[in-house]
């Protein structure tokens, strides 16, 4: 029979779960705003992003609930707070969509982004939505495969930012100096995006398992 | 008469407070590091940040054991699961005060910023080890007046890391696109580190007055 710790407990995790699909998206949504460029695409990531907002508070709150109704102890109680922890590592990946939408917004209608490295971004958000879900998967079920999905999709993403910056310092970068700032901070936050999904993950499966994932 | 949860939660804040401090001196350092360039320092910076990362563990550790014995309520709760959250903030400033020492050790011995600039990253610099101090005082006295400093000295780096902007964005600049990429993303750092410590001090001042610093 499940109890009533166990119930707010899925509860818990299936609405960080939904948090991590939601960010994947809004950094897919973000990435075609950024590269068609998309105005109304980038203002609905915009808006959108206070929905996660209010997600993340409402999980916290969540669990806050459960550690004063239940008083969990031991690995109970780590789960808990693991919880609120990949709460927050969430919110920030759904920031970094809003970022790359803000920046979009910013410069349409011109592309922020040189036709040249488009192809980089393409794949950066293409990779950004399987991170969502992947790290939605690992949190409801702490499969440690889904782990090493994500730390191979960290890897990718990595390499596309490393490049990235190769390109950028290559003395044949001809779109001057103002593009290239935009490039290394966008290429960051994807960098970043992938960095979030990796902690949760590592969180989620040493958490479950007791050895690192 | 001190319960012996006051005693925890004191020690807790106590530990999160030092933590602050720390996180400012690494900051202030990894700018000298940078700016000298000091190759040294800036080694000394990447290897002494590893006592942060061990004291957020402990921080965690040591708030989960007061959750688990005291197992708080309302208030209580509330003020242990923000410290925990706060520790989270240092941590990250302290991780962003290691990437500014990893970039001056990786550009050495060239200096990563060129001349004209430096001195927005030498007061980026000074107010950074305000900024650890004005959090540390707000973790152990939850003064309001010191939430206001770090408003005041986020502000100030915001107003730098904009004006850096502009300075990069002008076709006057000279130094390429590679300094500007480091130059971008330095200032992006000094940044986000004012930006943890608003957050910590938000938190902080809303836990104790119920309206927002």
């Amino acid at each position: 029979m499940r109890t009533a710790y166990q119930n707010e407990l899925s509860a818990l995790l299936a609405q960080v779960g939904d948090m991590c699909g939601l960010a994947g998206v809004s950094m897919e949504r973000a990435t075609r705003a950024l590269l068609g460029p998309d105005l109304t695409l980038a203002e609905e990531v915009i808006t959108d992003h206070e929905a996660i907002v209010e997600m993340g508070v409402a999980t916290e709150e969540r669990a806050l609930v459960l550690l004063a109704r239940q008083a969990p102890v031991a690995g109970d109680l780590r789960t808990v707070v693991s919880s609120m922890k990949n709460a927050a590592d969430v919110d920030r990946m759904a920031a970094l969509a809003l970022h790359v939408a803000t920046i979009a917004r910013r410069r349409h209608p011109r592309c922020a982004v040189p036709d040249d490295v488009a192809p980089y971004f393409t794949e950066m958000g293409r990779i950004a939505v399987d991170l969502g879900n992947s790290a939605r998967d690992v949190v409801v079920s702490r499969d440690p495969r889904k782990a090493a999905q994500i730390r191979h999709d960290d890897d990718a993403i990595d390499e596309l930012h490393s490049h990235l910056f190769t390109v950028l310092k290559d003395q044949e970068w001809r779109h001057g100096v103002a593009a290239g700032v935009d490039v290394a901070l966008l290429s960051r936050y994807y960098e970043r995006f992938a960095d979030h999904a990796v902690e949760l993950a590592r969180r989620v499966i040493y958490q479950a398992t007791g050895s690192v994932a």
